[in-house]
């Protein structure tokens, strides 16, 4: 055997006191999970609770417990109780307080409980609550999103594919998409609230324990459905925590595409929108100018959710079971996309409300670039019985000549059109305005202003069943 | 304006032959869409069946159609369909071959339809049933664990923390461990699927459509629950895809783990197990060395999983409505994380299925390191009603007194014991040994085997259930 | 001890054979390492002649290990080769070919080597090869930058910040921001080659050999600068490889920004540019839309190198020395991104090259919004001496003045400026316009024209050099 | 043109005050950037004194500002300075307070530079000495590993591949392995630093300034190269960040293969090394536990740097030219990866020095499983001319006689072997045992003792010269 002592020397900076400073700070765990103060003391309370139906714990004891929680909670939310580095984490300050609290009662509380199934109750307890706050964000967005597609069912905008105007939609049916979207993005954290209805609380270290305990009473106390069913699994397994990172990372997705197209038609050259000077910021020589930050901030925090998911990934891939203290890096992480996905929420609630819409802008563009050039092929296709291919080509045809008149579709003569095709009659002209395109794609789903009406009344009616 | 032509010889290797042989490169999909085969003609045929059925082709052209796409269907199985780069895709594929069979009718499939909507139907599709072979895989999985518990249910092995020795479990217990994280995964599988089940046909290119076609009966033929309900939002989105390679991610980070253990319990230092030949390598000159090579590569492919979930984020985030061609990128992520997750799963189920434990080397290992000091202390607050610290506390002089006596804490007299504390009685021998510390931690979800013949039942039983 | 087999009903599709089948599937590289052929043959042939010139082998040996490995290059490169999964991998089965072929002296060639620092070698000259590629068509890339800057150093646009018009600049300029940002490519991929070049031959498996090598030759033979100075480091490092996914993943974010900013000119709302037909698709119906699909799949092929580096990070993290299995893991990613690194750089030197510049569309709009107010305030203080929040003062309510009379800034009279503040003179028209704004930025590295100029001939100099 | 307004009601809990809550939280950056503070003075000071020696402002309002700042740096560095939200940035915060000092001059330190240049200036200055940290840092550790090595250049020790043991190699071979590691990390770094040391400053919002200021003199003041050459591109590009990211990237995965080998050493089965009390934390009950917590936060925080990277990537990915409001977020990923890359290096080398080496350990694993089997077969080819398929067999024959006879290779008699093999003479023991093994393998970079401690005084020759 050999040994080898570092001299305090070689550590500069920050580290200069040595091995301990890094200890500490690579080790200590306060700084960030204390924000789970609340739910160790409802674990606590609710263990102690069990501890004394079960006859474990005295009443006495009991009692002296959860006076002492208590009290601690207060502390904490007055602001008055220090936290200490030197005692790592939340868990050991709140114990040690307890014990200064009510003495040797304290020492109680630790029966048939570890440390490792309790982080994994307040984790859990905190991540079931925050995808609960989530939920109502989303709900909030989708609201916002159906009093501006009601507002604007019948509002024609240009629908884009590569960004290249491609058929007339109304600015409702547009908003609508993101209403299934953000729908889809509800749902997920639905179900991932269910699946991690589960308490860990009595998987005590790893293996479970002897003490007479019931685990049901306890997840019963705490909210949840029932008990988790392995205790390895109980205190070893975070996926509550990947899966909700993964739904935070794919409805930032949908928020970063909304962004961008803020971004996009706040441009004088797009002009759709005007944001709110809320969520913008101005110059002071050019007051024309309206930076669109927070839809900029919005679509850049994506990347912050996606790196905290790849993060937590990258933590458990290849972990043996059961508890490594790999697993205390999984709190900042989900800790800061939550934050970062609520604030998202928040401020794309705040500029789909209250952004002011181009209505002129968003009509004029949408009638560029023929863009019914498809509802004249349809229609010969439907009404005089062309072929594919034929209707395609007389369409290509109508679309040269307007070019060269420098005229929408619209505007050419109905002589000029049976010109090119003697099939062609007057009716042809109820598809070429973009108010009679959108209107005419009435199918299921599709952007006539009562089918966006009817997907309203429908997800009103949907939400209000909390469905 | 100006403009400027790029003379050829810039174009060097692979490109020599300029811009048509960099934007054939680019831009084709067929080499990899090309699996959507299957999909792209169901989709067509249930197509064509709507669209005769509502009268807007003929039942004659209808009858053309479905003959001769089940004429490619049967050509491209047989391997003799010619796939065209210049044709693009695998819709083109199909629609210009169909041209050549039937004649001018073929056209007639492309009413009230675009490339738009036929690909989000065909991709989704592919990724449903996907995710279908996904959850029979976990099942398979599942199952081999539950056989493992079985036989296992009360051999037993050190339960790690920090992989270091911390209590006796039984093997039978840590399999069940991962029944939960599997099935966990597959019930995210489950909500994914029925998530997705809606039909994105008859979306056409963004708008829907003014020809009266029926999207429920599409849907229904096609198997989905129901047809989407916004059409702009059915070409432009692809969060299914998103959500399978998130669960996929997650799936595939309870593999690594289960791979990694494999590995070091592989090792001779351990010697835990040993892998069958079939999922090991060995060395022609060193007959006992056995590679875990299956259970390395599928620790690693779970690098290759996470890599395919960020593409896919990374290609969707800022994308404006409806469809960029930016999501073509979208097949191969998920089609390569779909044969690897594929892959994975039945590696890992061989080598569960197949390898030998060795139930000695596992006992004796679970022996070592006091890892029944706990249960010495619980006993001591449990039966003797001492409290937390001084349970601690006389549980760490008997640790101390078989470390220096060089034996286990069960091999140390009772005399020996009542010497350290005289509350100590004989019953203390109940706890000691490690196959009495397993029996003992008989707490719901705990490791005693009666507790694990419980938990493998009820899997049985729900599995059973389909549930 | 207890063993337990799977029945092979349970692997269904694909795996239907059993492990057999499964193992096959996940451990067989031959599939893509056959890329490596070249490189393994050269690398053989150098090391043969290494063996001979050190007395290891015999010359006669070598002569037939050289010829026969020269034979089976013809063979590959002529297609006639047949690959067999059974062998696994490109290193055996070249070997196997090679005993076909020669005989007993095949085996000779493995004297003193290992597939272990094999692969190493193999796969660092490819990278090396392909790191060569990439600089050089960074160059391209760069000059067809330098030769649109030269065409534009005095084409007016907007220069955009928040993607709202800040300030004008010249589009040569704006080309030059992207010769420094490839530029900065380029010289990480030199600084990559150069660390990159050592040869791992002659480590062996890990640990070096008893044979009297000289890697000095070897090294030398393949144009490397050295042998690497660790044999283990040699066989279980990739750090190489993750370096190249790093500026990977740099340069095509860079190639993203430029992708981004051409869908956007190309709406007809900027209307900066027009794609080339090579680089666009057309509608055969609407005639003037032009799809920007090279931009588009440019800017998303982004998300896939980004995911092959996180997946080959994941790959890596936590892997214990010296060589793991899971390092087979290294090649499909590199070969991806490599790949499609080559399409994206090559699809944008074609793009950039081959684009119409609009320059009347870039000057309107960089006229708009009163771009040139800073140039007023700027003006305010250098040449009247105001202090700037004074000249900020002046500047809004000139602005608030254009505005209120919807003309240009440089369209008010003298007198209306002298109005606002007595200290305007004439020479204040110098600035106002989008010209003069521009040709007064001359600062070091500043848009205006001779600047730019400059610039260009700066780099034109330097490329020259090599550097 | 409709409007609409969000009632505040509809804002819960953080943001009940509405949008103006909202706005703040997102838009601030004051939280973190004030720790860019000396940065921004320092490069406000270099910048004062351009202005003056330019004649631009006069030497009396620059030596008033240079006074004003170094005030307040006085303040920030004694926590005097309060720091205001309202105000935004770290920018404002300090032009506020400096009005607040000196008055009306200090509104001359604006002229000729935007906040665009200002946080572009700051950012860089920050990055290039977190990366000059990182430097001094790497060095100290591959001092660590030298000093090790040296120790234990001798010490055998199993040399893994796929964590089974393969052949002998001296720990200290094994130490140089990471020496060379860290090393190609420095020269990373190095090179990084090299490429980022331009200063930005004075290109002004995107375009320059038409005030003659030398851009020359403050990149030299502030200890750059150069200026950069392209106003746009120093405004709009990070990837000297992304650079940064990714080097950290690849260095903390290097940490993490070290990690996970210091995890496994110290599992009780493996017993190599022993971690010191100051990395470990142990269990009152068990003293002989010793979880090895730091190394386990080495391993985890690798997900934390790949998180940060992909998170920048992502933010950057498909932005446009110039500033966009995204790169704001650019500033907590950097902090975040560098202080943690700080604290995985610290730690590492902590451990690493103090950690106790169990050489009976080590050198009772290198001698099991044959590990000298390929030193046989070699020395059949090397010494008795066999051609290498026929030594493997005969070396087959001997490990399996051997194995029958429960000893190692070397413990068979000279005539047990020449019964295999009458080829064999007594100079075979030469090679047999661990060290004869270690000691043979004397190849450039090979494990051999001597060799190792080449390796080391190569190193400290290079180290010595700053290479």
């Amino acid at each position: 055997m050999s040994e080898n002592k570092a001299s305090n020397q070689m550590w500069g900076g920050r580290f200069a006191s040595g091995p301990a400073a890094i200890m500490e700070a690579i080790n200590a765990s306060i700084g960030f999970d204390q924000k789970l103060y609340a739910q160790d003391i409802r674990g606590s309370i609710a263990h102690s609770e069990m501890l004394a139906q079960t006859g474990i714990i005295s009443t006495d004891d009991q009692k002296k417990i959860a006076h002492g929680l208590n009290t601690i909670l207060s502390e904490i939310e007055a602001g008055t109780f220090e936290f200490s580095a030197r005692l790592e984490d939340i868990h050991m300050n709140v114990e040690a307080r307890l014990a200064d609290l009510i003495g040797p009662s304290a020492g109680r509380l630790h029966t048939a409980r570890s440390r490792n199934d309790q982080v994994a109750l307040d984790f859990r307890l905190w991540v079931k609550e925050e995808m609960q706050r989530v939920a109502v964000a989303l709900e909030r967005l989708i609201e916002a999103f159906l009093d501006r597609a009601q507002q604007h069912a019948a509002t024609v905008m240009p629908g884009f594919t590569h960004l290249q105007t491609a058929q007339p939609v109304t600015f409702g049916h547009h908003c609508m998409a993101y209403v299934e979207m953000f729908a889809r993005d509800l749902s997920r954290v639905r179900d991932a609230i269910a699946r991690a209805d589960e308490s860990p609380l009595g998987a005590a270290a790893l293996a479970g324990t002897g003490f007479p305990i019931d685990r049901h009473m306890t997840a019963k106390a705490l909210g949840f459905r029932e008990p988790t069913r392995n205790s390895i699994d109980s205190v070893s397994d975070r996926d509550f925590a990947l899966e909700f990172l993964s739904l935070a990372a794919i409805c930032a997705t949908h928020l970063s595409r909304l962004a961008e197209e803020i971004v996009i038609w706040s441009t004088p050259q797009f002009g759709f929108i005007r944001l709110s000077d809320q969520f913008s910021t101005g110059s002071s020589i050019m007051p024309q100018k309206k930076n669109p930050d927070a839809a900029e901030l919005v679509r850049a925090k994506t990347g912050r959710v996606n790196g905290h998911l790849i993060a937590l990934l990258t933590v458990m891939k290849g972990l043996p079971l059961a508890y490594s203290k790999d697993m205390q890096e999984d709190k900042e992480a989900v800790f800061d996309a939550a934050e970062t996905l609520d604030l998202m929420l928040a401020a794309m609630t705040g500029m789909v409300s209250d952004m002011t819409v181009n209505e002129a802008a968003m009509k004029k563009a949408a009638g560029s670039g023929y863009s019914t050039a498809t509802d004249l092929a349809d229609w010969l296709v439907r009404e005089a019985g062309l072929p594919f291919r034929e209707a395609h080509h007389v369409t290509g045809r109508a679309v040269a000549l307007a070019e060269s008149r420098k005229v929408g579709l619209e505007k050419l003569s109905l002589d000029e059109l049976q010109a090119i095709d003697s099939r062609i009659d007057g009716s042809i002209f109820d598809v070429l305005s973009v108010n009679a395109s959108v209107k005419s794609r009435s199918s299921f789903g599709g952007t006539a202003p009562q089918e966006v009406r009817r997907q309203i009344r429908y997800w009103r009616k949907r939400l209000k069943r909390g469905a």
